[in-house]
């Protein structure tokens, strides 16, 4: 037996992991508290509390205060609820599994529980006083919200995103925090950090959830690496207020989150070499007065909706809104490639040209080098999610160019500069007060 | 001892894993399937199977059909065996260990098994019907496939790259698996996936292995990011056909593939942020009409052989092939270096002029900012791998100016644009059909 | 109990972990090389030896030299030490807890250890003969070096980074090295790697340290990815010599570093991808020449130190060094963002002008479309570490324009080209001898 600060959810005496997980690690928290209460000379470490797989309801919250604990599983487990709540439901026998699997823990928490969004998360993490709460690590886990209920909508109620039901809770301000190869599934938030001093977001596969990363408060140096993550269409992929020097890299962010990257107040910050899919408009926003960030060398990737029974959902965002909107000074964009494969039948407002880039408001901003592929396609659809989502992605052919303004700078913003994103017709922005140079054409 | 579905296959009753961990992992893999078959409410979560460092031959084929199971190491225990089977056999005494080590896995299959690519697999995945097969976990732990086999050229049999051995075949569509920390070694094939989605390839460490990594069939939305790879001088280091949205970046590809990253019909993906070396041409192939990708922010490094059992081995490909090539449309090649380090009298076809980017086939295609470094140099060579190659990537200064073409676009193409990616001279294309603007050079 | 070679420090019979951790581990490597000395086949697998959660004082230097050893914890416990010996130390009952946490090791080595740099080691490596030591991995625990000492200077003496204690030190050339998940914090020099091959140094948090990474000796085709790094401001956050095809990428580097990312000597090698941020000039120095390197799509962030016990500290460089300085040739300098954000008053010398890309010595380089933004604000500082570096990351708003130079190209180089990196009049450099194109401003 390794020694006093090793614990297992499936050996500990008090309670049953089962039937509820949270009352168990709570019960080990406090055992954590208790014997570190005194120590020689002040040392505190913590502990790793360790999930074997298996299935683990939590009926009750877990509550951490405690600095240094790590929270650990053995398989995020993930698998698509989305597409099996989708299945007819004469055909689930037939299915190999019904459920997520690995370390699992399915949050079911009692009714109501969600309407205060702290009393809806599994896991809620609160400390007062000094020092802040410190390297908290979850990892190699699931955590499930089971199912989505119906919101009023014409939508059947498993493809809401609405239930009131948060994987992590963080309301405290908090340093050096990791989450690491853990999985997220059917939670209308999935992850909601407040106030975060050096977080890593790592490696983890964070989807079909409401929103899936949100930095709220402030908070700084920190970054979102290497993670799978997809939204859905109500809610944020990653969103980040008030944040200083985040670093968001080589993410592969799918659809159909209403946005892929959203910052507000965000500075000094990278959004760089990232993978982003979406469905609609706004797949980039940056607002508040977001400056001095650097978008480059991004792949963005916008065409439609391909699975029918999400066909006709949108984020509400008119094609002209730009898949990249800039409200901020002094930002940089890079280097990046924008494909925007869509049906010019369903371009709204209709007869409206789709505008990529659109610098709404502010000065300074420095927009280069970037590469705009814009065609025309009849969008196909099927039954089938991941056979449909494939086609999609790899029909080029049967295509043809749809004209588009690259970049837009309103007539809010001055003195910014835009190089090589797009031919003289494609950039749109008063040339008076602002410096453009056009991407050559054929005999410039 | 942790709840029921965490296993050691040191500690399971059936079979020896000394003797044969295959044997012992199915055997355990029946033990899930038969404990979770039925379950109250559809739960099936897998399992996790520890491996702790040893050395573990693996006689009988893993088949694995269940998703949510972690095959776990303490170790990826890599050393190269290419060094060591080139050390004089009498030297042998004096080494301070012949083999990797690490949770290792010794791929011992009955000969012939290989003939066939699934029967050659030492982990085997397939399942049919619904759902695909999820979360399967690969972490930490190493497959040798211990000897290469004579090929019937003059190579030494321990360097020819083949054996007929795979380490890990899936076969069937899946979704979210992940390949962590792994380390492959001396294997024909190392990973071989077909199908999928979602898939995390994350720093492991593939080497001496005649193909590393290859994506096959189609799929969409993964990562291949933060490994440390290179293949055999007749495969892929990375091979990728008809997938979308794919993210490779953050790798640290090395000698000796046949290519760094070869992509077939892949569209709307990334190879950003890379460092990528090869001794041969055709680094990067994006072929059979890869569109709409991103190749940003990479370093390339192409300079020669130094090991001395390698010399005169090639890909067989000319120096006017391109270092990075392509055959599609809208791609984007924005931002990498390239360092083009050759002997000048080592040029094949004797007299052409070596391409760096080469646009074959295509339209719309943007390539910026490119900045091309090509030196002449004196090849040197040696008995010692590591000093050989340390020695060549240092050496900078008894080197000369080399002439390149720094870009060139085939007859075939048309419609692209190249922007600051060399000199007037130094880019080839026919300036009616595609739009130039050459690198400034002083006083221009 | 899983295979015999896997250990844990808390259950092994030889020594006490809390007492002397490294006579425990000392211990168990004799007693895995006495297991694996004579073996079947020549297999030495090497071992796991686990630190669960725990406070462990090292008084004895490990000493490793055997390969394929894998030391893991369960938890980084990093926390800040440099916060808390910053608060009066009557507030220190009040504090939840004083130290780091995690699989703790506490480096108590006999005074004097450090005044040879590897007697003061806390992990000591060393193997001469071959092979190279392969394969040895730090994983997920914390090394502390408790407290640092007066230095002479005013400085308090837990605010000096000297200790003479390091965390890692390797003396010797190895291959497939990895340190991932490590916490270190308060040692002179946090890891020390000499002659390093294929070495993956990924997602650490090491902070307050005199020195973070450094790759001494020479080296190739590692990768130092994705750390939350930050060292002192005497040292190093990231230093390298004389190494090829390394790849410095998705790392958020943040102060009091002399310097984020120096270079001396490396060739073909990348800076990418990066969020650097530094109190003062030269954060990233290529030197010694450093040739054929990618520096691109990193977010360098240069402002003033806001903590008050560090106020007047600095690395003794001038605002006319660079930011970014190039002493090399046939670099690229490739989309990155600068963020200058300074009060004027505080200029060095005093009336000079800042520069932010100098090319000091070399031909060939080529900077392109980079973006400079510089602010004059008055600096706000703060008793509180965490609110001021906060306050300053975000603050924009209270500032006028700063006039900079973006590129300098000293008179001792020539033939290098600078790119819409600067307007005209930023962008100084011998127009006769450099290719320069200003980034274009309004109507030009």
């Amino acid at each position: 037996m390794p020694g006093p600060n090793h614990y297992d959810v499936t050996t500990w005496p008090v309670g049953d992991p089962a039937w509820d997980i949270g009352q168990v690690i709570n019960s080990i928290i406090a055992d954590v508290k208790q014997r570190q209460a005194v120590t020689a000379d002040g040392g505190r470490p913590g502990a790793v509390i360790y999930i074997p797989p298996g299935d683990y309801r939590l009926r009750t919250q877990v509550v951490i205060d405690i600095s240094f604990l790590r929270i650990e599983g053995a398989g995020h487990g993930f698998t698509s609820s989305s597409i099996r709540f989708n299945v007819p439901e004469d055909e689930w026998p037939d299915l190999h599994e019904l459920w997520p699997g690995g370390s699992r823990v399915l949050v079911d928490l009692a009714p109501g529980a969600g309407v205060d969004e702290s009393r809806g998360a599994a896991f809620y993490v609160e400390r007062d006083g000094s020092p802040r709460i410190s390297s908290l690590e979850f990892a190699n886990f699931l955590i499930d919200g089971l199912h989505f209920e119906p919101d009023g909508s014409d939508l059947q109620p498993e493809n809401t995103y609405v239930n009131g039901k948060t994987g992590i809770h963080v309301a405290s301000a908090n340093d050096s925090f990791r989450v690491n190869g853990m999985g997220f599934v059917y939670l209308e938030h999935a992850l909601v950090m407040h106030n975060a001093d050096a977080l890593s977001i790592h490696d983890n596969f964070i989807a079909e959830c409401g929103s899936c990363v949100e930095l709220r408060g402030w908070g700084q140096a920190s970054k979102i690496t290497d993670n799978l993550i997809g939204a859905g269409f109500k809610g944020h992929s990653i969103y980040a207020e008030n944040h200083g020097g985040l670093l968001i890299t080589a993410n592969n962010v799918f659809p159909r989150g209403a946005s892929s990257v959203h910052l507000s107040g965000v500075t000094r910050s990278s959004i760089s070499n990232n993978r982003l899919h979406s469905f609609y408009p706004g797949m980039v926003v940056l607002e508040s007065t977001s400056s001095e960030n650097l978008v480059s060398a991004n792949h963005f990737l916008r065409d439609h909706e391909p699975w029918t029974p999400f066909l006709g959902i949108d984020n509400g965002r008119e094609d002209t809104y730009g898949l990249l909107r800039v409200s901020g000074s002094n930002n940089s964009v890079i280097g990046n490639h924008f494909s925007e494969i869509v049906d010019a039948q369903g371009i709204r407002p209709v007869g409206s040209t789709p505008v990529i880039i659109r610098v709404a408001v502010g000065s300074g901003n420095y927009v280069a080098s970037n590469h705009v592929v814009a065609l025309d396609v009849h969008a196909a659809t099927s039954d089938s999610c991941f056979a449909a989502q494939v086609d999609a992605l790899l029909a080029t052919d049967a295509s043809d160019g749809l004209v588009v303004t690259t970049v837009m700078v309103d007539p809010e913003s001055a003195r910014n500069t835009v190089l090589d994103s797009g031919t003289e017709a494609q950039v749109v922005a008063d040339r008076r007060v602002n410096a453009v140079r056009a991407t050559p054409t054929i005999g410039s």
